[in-house]
C-alpha cells in the first residue's frame, strides 16, 4: 500500500500514529541539522521532518531530494511547534523513519506554485505540470463539483442523461462544421455537432420527456479572444412545458448549484425583458451587481437651443445619460478619457455632454452657454442626482446611445470600484424578439434558430410587423455573461410555416435544410421546450478565473493548437488515401 | 400547465382528484356507448374514458383521436371495474371532462409496441418512434441510470471526473483514427480520441490523483459485426495504486451498480489467472455461470495403440475435454453437428472422439477399438463421469484444442440451457502475458499496450524469455464477455526503457511514436494503474439485450450509417476548399 493517508487530512487528532504518505516534493529546506520537506497530493500539502541527529543517512537522503521528486514516507504524525494556520495540516508534521524514492524529476521549467513564472505558452505546453499548481486543480475539481451538482438536481426531477451522437450530419446552418471524413462512404463526410439541438428535439417527439447532457461540442469559428474550438455544454430539454415551468426548473438549478459548490443563497431569479434590458442597460447581458441606469431624456428636456439635442430628437434618435455617482470632481483628463472611450468605432458616439453637481453645491455643465443653471438641475432631477454626482448624457441614433451607455456604465464600474465581487447578480432576460432585421440587406431572419416559438398573443402581427413579434426565448445572465440560451420550440406544423413563411422559405428550401426534423414532428410531437448552459463560462465565472482556457484540463491556444500534443499535425498520406481525400498544395 | 400528473403515477390514492394528464394515444376503442383511450408518456400508461351520455361532443372527439396523437386531458380519478394488474395505474382510470389536441399524427411506419413489426431498417430510420416502444425506453433509461450509480461510486471514492479533449493528435498505434480537418493550420488534421488513454496518464503526472470520465471514443474500424464507431468507455484512472487497490475499487463499483440498478447482490468477485481461464475454459474471457472445465488427459492417458493420441502427445500437443453432462443420449445427428461445430475452419479440430456413459451403466466409445471398457471407465474418472454423461475428446496443438474446447463449452450450454439467466458471473481476469509473439512473423509486440507494468519478479526473463513476463494487466469478465480492461503503467523510466528494448524500438522511434508522453513522464510521474469500462456492453447485458445498436439512443448500421439524419453525406465544395482538402474522383 502506498499509503495510508492522504497529504491534506491529517490533523492533531492522528498525533503518534504511524502514517505512510505519499506524493510530491514541493520543497525541502535545512534548518540547523534538520530537513524539512513540504510533501504534496492533490489534496493538500504535509510537512515532513528528517532530524540528521535521528537518523543521519534517511536525513541525507532527504537533503538529496529535488523538487517535485515523488517519494513515499513511513513516520510518525507529531504536533508541531512552529504552526501554519494557513493550511488544514498546519498544526502537524511527520517525523520520517523511512524514505522511498518512486520517481525523480527534471528540474520542471516553471515554478509549480500559484504565482508561477512561466508564460501561458510554456505553461499550456507543459499542462501537467501547470495542473500541479493548486489554482488551476483547484478550478478542475470546482468544475467536477458544479457538473455533479448539475447531475444531481436533474437527476432529482426525472430527467435522464442521453448520449447523442458525435458523427452527425452536416447541416448549412449555424457556424461553420468540424468535418470527419468517411471512409467507408468514401466522398461523404459526417460533421461533429455544434450542440445536440435537433437530437434533443428528436428526443422529445421521442417521448423521452425530461433530457439533458453534458456535452462536448464543436464549432470551427475563428477563435475571437476566449473561444475554443470544443466546448462543454448543459444540455436540456422537456416536453409538455410553458416558459414558467423551463424558469422555475433552471433557475432552481443554478440556485442549488450555488448552494452546493460556493454555499452562496442565490435568491429566486429576476426577470428582465429584453426591450427593458436594452433601455436601461443598454445591454441584453446586463450586469446588475450595480444599478446606474440609463436614463432617457427626449421627453423632459427643456426647452434650449442647444442643436445637438435638438436634432437628435427631430431625427428620431436618443438623448440619455448615465449617473456617474460620486464622480464630480474627474479631471479633464478622465473625463477625456470617458468620451474617448465612447468615441471609438464599434460605439461610435460624437462626444459626451456632461454636468456635475459638486459638492459645494455648484453646477457645472460642457453646455452652459445651452442651459441656465435651473434647466440643469431640472435635468439633474431625472437622474436623482446629488451632490458629488457627475451626469454624462449622448445623443445620436437610440442604438449607438444605448450600446454606447451600456459599455461606458460597465467602464464606470471598473473604474470606480463599484462591483463587490461578493456579490452575484443572475436573471433571466425575456421576450427577446423573434426576427431580426439585417443592418445591411433589410433582410428578416430568425434571431435565435427557426424553431422557436413565437408569443402566441404576437401571431397577429407577423404578416404586419414581423420585427415586433415576440419569441418564448430566454437566456440567463451571471455578472453580466448570457450563461444560458433557450426558448419553448415550435412543435405545431402551421406555426412552423408561418414562420418559414416570414423568412421567405420555399418548401424545397424547407425540405433541404430541415427535411428529417420537419418529417419527425409529423409524428405527433409534444410541446418542448429547453435550453443550454456554457459550463465552461459557469466554471470562470464560479471560479473567478480570467479565461476559458483555464476551465480546461487540456485547451487549445487562440490558433486551434494543443501545445502539448502538438496538434494539429499533417498525417501520413497512406491515411488519407484510406480516407479518399487529398491534402491541396 | 400541461399536466398535474404524469401516466405511470395514478393509484387508488387518488380517486376523486381532478387530474391533468399529456401524452400519445397508444390506442382508443369504442365499447358499448363509452370510448377508451390508452394514454401513454414515458413514465407509463393510463386509461382515460369518455362517456356518449354524460358528454356526447367529448366522447366523438375522444373517436376521432388517431394512434400516436398528442393530447391533454382533465378529469376525475376513478376505480376501474375492470382492473389491469399488469400496469401500475392498472387499478384507476381518468372520467375525462376536457379534451385539447395538442398535435396530430400520422400514421407510424410500425407499431409503437414492444413486439412490432418494423425491420430494423426502418426502426433505425424512425429511430424517434422506435424509442417510443417501451423495451428500447426502458433500456435508455436504465443506462441514464448505470451511468448515475457508476458517478456515485466514484464520486464518493474522490475520483474527479475531468473532461479531456476530442480533437486530438493522430498517433500510429492502435486502430485506425477518424480525422477531422484542421481549417487554421491548413494540410494538418486532428485525431477524434480512440481512447483517452494517455491524456488520463498525464492527468496522474499532474498529480490528479483519481479522475473518471464518462467518454465517447472512437475508432474507424470495419465494422464487424456488432461494432459502433462511436461507442463510450468509463474511463479511469488512479495514482499510487497496486493491483489490489484496483480490483478493490473497481470491483466494488460493479457490485454498487448491480445492487442499485437491478437491486442484484454480486458477491466479491473472484479471480482467474489468464494462463488458468485458457486451461480450464479455452478463453480469456470464460462465462463461469456455469462449469464443465476442460479436463486435460495428456498425463493420464491409459496406454493404447490410438494413434491420434499418442502423436498427438509425442508432438507436444494436447489432449483434453469436456463432460457434456446428461448429453450420453445424444443422436448420431446431434454428435455429427457438434463435431461440425468443432471442424470449421477457425476452430480446426479434425473430430471428436466421444465416451458415453450410458443410463444402464453400460460405457461405449467412438474408440472402442482402442481402449479397454475398464480405460475408458479411468478415462471418465477424470471427468468425474456420471451415468447419462457423455465426454468429448480432442487432440491438436494445445491453442487449437483449448479454443475450440472453450467454444464447444458454450455451444454446449446453450443447446442444454446450462445457463440460469438470472445468475451473473463477474470475474477479474489476470497475469495477462505481456508480450505476445506473431503468429506469422515471429515478432514479439505488446499483448495489450506498450505502458502496461511487466510483473516485478518477471523482470528477469526479459532478455530470457520475453514471452514468459507477465503483465500487470487485468481484465473484467461478465457472463463471458470482457467489459473492463486495464493495467498498472510503467511509471519508471528504466522499466519502460526495458519494455522498449524487448519491442526493438530504437530511441528514435521511441521519440517519434511516443514523445510528448515521454518527456511529461520525466517530470515526476506517480505510480498509476487503470482502467476502462465497456458502458454499452455492460448497458446490453444489464438489460438483456442483443445488441450494442439497441443502447443507444441513435446508433449506427454496421456500414456506419445513420439512418435516420442520412449522415455521412457529400458536403459543399465550398466547405472543403476552407478546409484545404478535396476529395478522389
Amino acid at each position: 500500500m502506498y499509503r495510508t493517508h492522504t497529504c491534506g487530512e491529517l490533523t492533531l487528532n492522528q498525533v503518534g500514529q504511524t502514517v505512510t504518505l505519499s506524493g510530491w516534493v514541493q520543497k525541502n529546506r535545512l534548518l540547523g541539522g534538520m530537513t524539512f520537506v513540504d510533501l504534496r497530493d492533490r489534496y493538500g500539502i504535509t510537512q515532513l521532518v528528517f532530524n540528521m541527529e535521528r537518523n543521519a543517512p534517511l536525513c541525507e537522503q532527504a537533503n538529496a531530494l529535488g523538487r517535485e521528486y515523488v517519494i513515499q514516507v513511513k513516520g510518525t504524525v507529531a504536533e508541531r511547534t512552529n504552526k501554519n494556520p494557513n493550511i488544514p495540516t498546519g498544526n502537524i508534521e511527520i517525523i520520517a523513519d523511512e524514505l522511498t524514492l518512486l520517481n525523480t524529476s527534471e528540474v520542471p521549467p516553471f515554478l509549480i506554485e500559484n504565482d508561477t513564472d512561466g508564460s501561458e505558452e510554456l505553461r499550456l505546453k507543459y499542462r501537467y505540470l501547470d495542473i500541479r499548481r493548486p489554482k488551476l486543480k483547484d478550478v478542475l475539481v470546482k468544475r467536477a463539483q458544479i457538473s455533479k451538482a448539475v447531475r444531481e438536481y436533474l437527476d432529482a426531477k426525472d430527467f435522464i442523461e442521453i448520449e447523442t451522437p458525435n458523427l452527425i450530419k452536416s447541416t448549412p446552418e449555424g457556424a461553420r462544421d468540424f468535418l470527419v471524413p468517411s471512409r467507408l462512404v468514401e466522398g461523404s463526410f459526417y460533421a461533429l455537432p455544434q450542440s445536440p439541438q435537433i437530437l434533443k428535439q428528436l428526443l422529445m417527439v421521442a417521448g423521452m420527456d425530461r433530457y439533458y447532457q453534458i456535452v462536448k461540442c464543436f464549432r470551427d469559428e475563428d477563435f475571437r479572444g476566449d473561444r475554443q474550438p470544443e466546448f462543454t455544454q448543459v444540455d436540456c430539454e422537456m416536453s409538455f412545458v410553458h416558459q414558467e415551468d423551463i424558469f422555475e426548473t433552471f433557475g432552481g438549478m443554478v440556485r442549488h448549484v450555488f448552494k452546493k459548490v460556493i454555499n452562496y443563497e442565490l435568491p429566486e431569479l429576476n426577470r428582465l425583458k429584453y426591450d427593458d434590458a436594452l433601455r436601461l442597460y443598454g445591454s441584453d447581458k446586463p450586469d446588475l451587481r450595480f444599478d446606474c441606469p440609463i436614463v432617457e431624456l427626449n421627453q423632459m428636456l427643456p426647452s434650449s437651443e442647444f442643436a445637438v439635442f435638438n436634432n437628435t430628437i427631430q431625427n428620431g434618435g436618443l438623448v440619455a445619460g448615465l449617473n456617474a455617482s460620486g464622480c464630480a470632481a474627474y479631471s479633464r483628463k478622465q473625463l477625456d478619457e470617458l468620451t474617448e472611450f465612447v468615441k471609438v468605432s464599434h460605439r461610435g458616439l460624437s462626444g459626451l455632454v456632461n454636468i456635475r453637481f459638486n459638492e459645494d453645491g455648484s453646477v457645472k455643465s460642457s453646455v452652459d452657454k445651452f442651459y441656465t443653471e435651473e434647466q440643469l438641475r431640472l435635468i439633474g432631477t431625472a437622474f436623482n442626482a446629488q451632490k458629488g454626482d457627475l451626469i454624462l448624457i449622448a445623443a445620436e441614433k437610440t442604438a449607438k446611445v444605448r450600446k454606447s451607455l451600456g459599455d461606458l456604465r460597465l467602464e464606470l464600474a471598473k473604474r470606480n470600484n463599484w462591483i463587490d465581487p461578493n456579490k452575484w447578480s443572475v436573471l433571466w432576460v425575456v421576450d427577446f424578439p423573434l426576427f431580426e432585421q439585417d443592418e445591411e440587406t433589410g433582410a428578416i431572419t430568425f434571431a435565435h434558430h427557426p424553431f422557436c416559438s413565437p408569443h402566441p398573443e404576437d401571431l397577429q402581427y407577423f404578416d404586419t410587423e414581423p420585427l415586433r413579434v415576440r419569441a418564448q426565448t430566454y437566456d440567463m445572465v451571471m455578472n453580466g455573461n448570457e450563461v444560458l440560451s433557450g426558448s419553448i420550440r415550435i412543435h405545431n406544423h402551421d406555426v412552423q410555416e408561418k414562420v418559414f413563411k416570414s423568412l421567405g422559405l420555399t418548401p424545397e428550401e424547407q425540405e433541404k435544410k430541415f427535411g428529417f426534423m420537419l418529417n419527425a414532428f409529423r409524428y405527433g410531437a409534444p410541446p418542448h421546450g429547453g435550453c443550454a448552459f456554457g459550463l465552461d463560462r459557469v466554471v470562470m465565472l464560479m471560479t473567478g478565473g480570467e479565461t476559458i482556457r483555464d476551465t480546461m484540463a487540456f485547451p487549445k491556444t487562440s490558433g486551434g493548437r494543443d501545445l502539448m500534443m502538438d496538434a494539429p499535425t499533417p498525417v501520413d498520406k497512406k491515411q488519407l488515401d484510406e480516407l479518399g481525400i487529398a491534402t491541396k498544395q
